[in-house]
């Protein structure tokens, strides 16, 4: 037998859901979290070089889908372990972002980096770049560059309000 | 035929998900997002009491889960509308709290009341509350009291990291 996906309101709920027709099953699909990290050592910033696809080849921040049974800070420490082995110090979080588009919230921390780093499974290479050498043309997606811009914005700071969406880019996240 | 899940490691995945016999769909479960809002006006605090288990007729602060297709911010003002009919503005956000032993991140903003209030179908009863009359007693959640805790850390202040789980608080979430 074969998943059988189609949409329909069950009973008792007000909107349309994934119901299985082989077995019934309801798919409630929500919203997923991505927890990342701006990491950053001596004024530089942690890149990883995406090893997969979407994307594979442009840079990106150390970020991934949030598991069960992980706090969001402990998601975002996991994701720089797995794709840049880097050891990070939670500081706080810089921005919330959303892209209903895809249905994700991202919780992006900024961070310190307490280790090495050398390239996971998930990254082809991983650097740090000062912030002139950023290369904001093979940047991997609109939220990188967006926290990249929105950290340098609180450099010396600590009491900031966390970044959302910027205004004005409603077409690349709806 | 019925739905029929037990655990097993997908092909190429890293960890044990929840699979259907009946038809092989992989029921990857991720955290949920819980949006929700501290609400004043002229120095009162939103409170609805709930019409809905778990913790019928204890007081909360409006917040649900995220749907697709919103942003946290939009899903924190449709919780309002629903609980408690109530437009409001969002300010920032105060925090962020994660619960992985029911696999919640709940995003908290700061708001201000726009309208009148009432209660929605999830509420039996909206009041707006002094910091005095808070019935520290009977809040439903302890999310509820550290967002109300934190909340009246914060007043006068716009620019302040958001809050995360209290410290020794891991036997409440884990
Ligand atoms: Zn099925
Ligand atoms: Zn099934």
């Amino acid at each position: 037998m074969e998943e059988n996906f189609s949409f329909a309101v069950p009973e008792g709920d007000d909107r349309e859901r994934r119901v299985c027709g082989t077995c019934g099953f309801i798919d409630y699909q929500n919203p997923r979290i991505v927890a990342g990290a701006v990491v950053c050592k001596d004024d530089q910033i942690l890149l990883c070089k995406r090893a997969i696809e979407p994307r594979r080849g442009f840079w990106t921040l150390p970020a991934g889908y949030m598991e069960l049974g992980e706090t969001v800070e402990q998601a975002a420490m996991r994701e720089a372990r797995e794709e840049a082995c880097a050891d990070i110090e939670i500081d706080r979080v810089l921005a919330v972002y959303s892209v209903p588009r895809i249905g994700q919230v991202q919780v992006m921390f900024r961070a310190n980096l307490m280790s090495d780093i050398r390239p996971g499974p998930e990254s082809l290479e991983t650097k740090l770049v000062a912030w002139k050498d950023i290369p904001w043309s093979q940047l991997a997606f609109p939220t990188v560059v967006w926290a990249l811009t929105h950290f340098a914005e609180t450099r010396g700071q600590s009491d900031f309000a966390p970044f959302a969406n910027p205004p004005g880019t409603e077409t690349l996240t709806t």
